[in-house]
């Protein structure tokens, strides 16, 4: 599967790798810096330890980078990139260094790497259930609170497509909007009139009526909340070449390719990043000379 | 139940509230922009859309202040602490401010709540699963990057207990150490002759023999990782009352029980932290005057 | 007018409050504080000395009630609103204190107002210059460093529009991405494959055969740089009412109007941020009693 | 024309390039990420289109090497100094390195070397303006917030010269000092006895009286504010040879000359730092090889 | 004595107060935790437990300020005002609030009383030793990192005078820029031609030659190292109305006086900063009620 | 002496050298900047002026790194380790690099030096004057704010032990707690109850019936605070094989033996950190070649 995502700018995950170091470091690792010489070597393969979809290889390279300053840096050497699906067992990547160092990083490189993955794998098997209806899934604003750029570039990795990134890049309105605007139609053109107008506009909809009105206004994109795919069936076959279709709300990996089949265009799961499951990845230290 | 845990101090989880709403945010919140009066208010009501324990209120309500600023402030009313176990559709708190600045920081408290409560329940699950044992559930380090403070803090809330902090408040010996120390013993000496007295040390053993070897040497506590509850068993028989002993490895939900039956004084966890399901809490909005 | 924007969060442009306050302030004003008596108290008025739009009010509170801390606040007092026309001479707000505080602010409060005013009154008088033409007036990615998102707000207050937010929030292809990709139709293929929905394609033409394909491809919208009235006149005839057409390159205020009139849907300009003098803002110390 | 001034520490300008970068690059630069393969190399070099002074290579420098972390750096070979003058068409400089890193800070480093170009460029003409006269060409605390060491480095390598950094480097007496302290020689004692030695003390008069009185207190320098180039002479006549002499206010490039020719030892200009329109800088992406 | 001083910007400070909080906080207090009640309140007075100088009333009143966020405050009452003599047992502030929050931040407050005030302390004592000799104390760049402005402001507290805050705000001309420009007249021309003119030049001088050619060049201050008393009275026939005299080096409070009897303008000592003892102070919980 | 302790990683300390350059350099070193050539090179010896123990090599390193970016580095070779022993006059560490750049971090870098090496040395003091006793000289939380993690590696260095990092690492109970808990065992036994059971718990008693109640409810060490060497010898012959015994309150170089020979196994000394002297340490510039 070729995935055509892009790792995001460093400036953008670069203070969360900071920050877990922090945390786990603090003024030390209390146990290395007492039982191990300062300047023992150790080299180490991160390894798959369950099938999943690779994702994060860069971020723990960047952890273990930032772990060794102000001394020598650790190597670290990918054997597979992100996006590449690995069986148990499998190693990702190499890594070498001061034995301080790789182990003051090990769980931090690691509890990225297990979060990454777990979504990236999840992702896929959603993807993987829907194949060949043309549906696409995509992610919600339901990541976890400071992992936005690196939850939704884990999506892509897996195969899904990212929603927006968040309130700015594109316009929602739900039902709140509405009813302060003063009906559907009245808070689509509020939002033609005001809004930029590289800005996309979906309106949520708790009916046909509405759903006609706010493409009438100029929306792009209906989100169809909690229907069955019977119900998004209508909504395909009066709306489905007007308009972006996206289903949600109660989907999940047994059901998923009910909805799919509808005929909409994309169904959006906030499983994908609120609970993926970790996926099990572990550094095994390995004599000196085992990788070549 | 009565829970003795405290919130940690703001300076060390504000900076991940801030970033979480710096990125959801953006340069602005362009549906509610466009289409919400400025001066709009807005009464809600946050929420359990299951059965839950409750955690993160204090969270949450700091990120309602902070997305108001430099304006007026979101008054949030807590009608329930953490800890508390709610039901589905009890209300956890109050919030009510401009519409726009409600709407701001919904996804973001809702994305802390979600997690905070998740973790909280999980571990509930796992305490009630061992109840009468008198064994403890202890969290790993297997947090989610940038959250240990906060992922620690919802474990203590569920009912378990909290492991080391990280790599500097106590001494955690494993195979890496023993081989570069020459042995179990040498490795505790070493670590007892140079770190500060006041830091436990816990040796993960490969035999009785080690185990022996460790308390001997002035070891505090036995890691027992991947072993049955038989040769926990034997574990506990003989070293029981010498050391405080920790079993983990391959533990569910399901068998957690057989674990604490076995006398270990404590099962690590790290699902508790890594793999937990989000919890359903959800922002309902509501009349003004509903809630008297 | 009505200006339909609103205040960027103060995430994105407090840390450039407390940069600039910081760099004027230093450790401290060596003048005030040994001329001034502590408790010496101030009232001021925020004074236009030359007509113009009105922008930056609430980001001049936020400097004097940050110079002010941890002391007691400054008061501040607007009179006007962003988007209101002001005339020479008129106040702005009113401002009192401790004088030493207040003076401690003054500066960095009016070099905001200054440029924040000077760049809401230069995009005003540009989109004055094409009133009637229906067409629009937008700015461009040639904002200052680290004022991107005050820049955009200045744009909106004085009645233009906004482009996109930076390189993440819509597609604009230019000539290396299709020579990267190998022609206009691939690189809109590529760029709707691989990128989110909710993004919106713009391509910069070179030749109405290189619109006819972008469109067919599925782009929104065309950039047309360095063209005549009547060259952009040919694009409106043919894509007028296929896709949102942009000019660009040349424009000054004398010539604005005839690029209006060409029927193109909208006008950038970097000018309106690059080159935008100051508006000239002043702080005027008045006697106790006058603003009453 | 020899340019004795030195690049800021990178302490004090680094946080805006970061700044600068992270609000232009968000989560990613999507245009690129999907029509750009990733590995794909680009040369370019970045040219003057107008007549300037070159300012702030370094900076730009900075920008492009921030933008391609942890990934592979750009190369960035200038082939003029900062205070050089290039004519239209002319090379500042040549980049190379991954395309979709030049493009990514592209725009970044073109916005801060326009920005710093444009006020060298102005700070020349002024210079330029009054050559011969001996009188210098000052900038004042009108920088624009968060460049104030940019800024002022921008006019030094135009050839004018510096006044203070801030509040906090040296003392300038105006009306409400005076005001509070019970006269100008009340003020510039209280100065004098109070405040660090080191610090030079300039005094706002509104009369010879007044500068008298402060030049017999202790002040080094009289601002002399909105006077007339004949006003200014009596000044001169009278304090020429006791103290630094500057006037401001009024001051255009047309009668700047006049000024300076009243005998002055310096003039202040505010418009060198709030409204320097940007110099026309840009990057041209060249054939391989073309460099040599 | 009156001390015409003012606090630093809480910019320039509160960063040292918040990281100070957050070594000592970590992830909690965990023995309040544990054994005090939520809701517990105390009330407290800070003691001198020696004669000491007041310094820093205001930075520990941040401190216990935010260490309470986002609970409620801790009230804090001054009952002196730094500069102001305490004798052992005098109350220097009363403290209430929750138990938590007030002994979360005690340790951090009274690490900043004991150094601020003993370093004020130590001042005060090199003051009255020069007392009645004109001369005056003043501080060096031998600050403890990260304290630059606090230090300074101690000092200053105590009487003593304030040097240049860094390497920005005076020039200092040493040996080696001495013999890299070619001699003294010739560095001093240098940075006199180059410098902005608001810039004090103070040279440090190996002969009294030296010394003539520094302030014919236009030096104002002649800084004299390790000279006998003897030796800088032969400086003060010479060049004591001519420049500010400093004597330098090897200064102790047994023979400052004698140096000061040189007739020197001032001495600087950098042991203010560098090695003051601290100054005892304590927080002492009190019964309710006691204070009143 | 053989030193088993490990530089605290830089997350923990990097961000006081960026702090401690910022104050000192301001925007710029305007003495060098105007009399030293932009590529003058320089090197020069960092030397030891007094005996002292050598500590913050690596400190001091950092320093000169950070002040050269973006230019060309500083070589930083070091002669001595941390720990190691220096007489007056003796080459700690080699320098070299552009003048400026070197200049530039020389105090910065020399404050770090005489801070650490002023903490070490006076330890080596303590360590020294109780040799041969078995007891050992331990630290406070009485370190300068910002400075805990140094200010503890200094101690270590020196030859002491560490006391809990900060309150989060380590129980101890005062009376404050044990009031609020309702005496010592239950104090004792609502920590043990609720806190992580790594977390050793630390007592001070008023009395040996307080220390047989702490101690039987689960304490591990007791503080005795205030004590004449004959009153602790009476806890020792109780408590000693029990319990940790710690003394304190009124400790200095001249009787810290007859503390130490009471039997009791450790001696914390505030006065390590907060009222060491400076160590004096310079920077020699020396003629090109004569290190070799």
């Amino acid at each position: 599967m070729v995935v055509p995502c892009a790792l995001p700018p460093a400036s953008a995950w670069r203070p969360l790798v900071e920050r877990a170091l922090a945390e786990d470091l603090g003024s030390g690792d209390v146990t290395s810096n007492f039982t191990l010489p300062a300047d023992l070597g150790l080299e180490a393969a991160v390894e798959a330890r369950q099938e999943l979809v690779v994702c994060g290889l860069e971020i723990a390279a960047a952890a273990f980078a930032a772990a060794g300053a102000p001394g020598p840096p650790v190597g670290f050497q990918a054997t597979r990139r992100d996006g590449d699906r690995a069986r148990a067992g499998e190693v990702l990547a190499w890594v070498d260094g001061r034995a301080r160092t790789v182990l003051a990083a090990e769980r931090t490189a690691l509890n990225f790497l297990g979060r990454l993955c777990g979504v990236a794998t999840l992702t896929r098997r959603f993807v993987e259930a829907v194949a060949g209806t043309g549906c696409e899934i995509v992610d919600t604003r339901k990541t976890l609170p400071g992992w936005r750029v690196l939850d939704k570039y884990a999506v892509a990795v897996g195969g899904g497509r990212n929603h927006r990134a968040g309130l700015h890049d594109a316009i929602l309105i739900k039902d709140n909007h509405i009813a302060a605007a003063g009906g559907v139609a009245a808070a689509v053109k509020a939002a033609r009139a005001g809004a930029p107008a590289h800005l996309w506009i979906q309106v949520e909809v708790e009916s046909e009526e509405d759903a006609e009105a706010a493409l009438d206004a100029g929306a792009r994109s209906l989100l169809l909340d909690n229907r069955t795919p019977e119900e998004l069936g209508g909504y395909v076959a009066r709306f489905g070449d007007r308009a972006l279709l996206e289903a949600s709300g109660g989907v999940r990996l047994e059901n998923v390719r009910a909805f799919a089949e509808s005929g909409v265009h994309r169904v959006s799961v906030g499983a994908l990043t609120h609970s993926a499951p970790n996926a099990d990845v572990a550094l095994e230290v390995r004599p000196p000379g085992v990788r070549a």
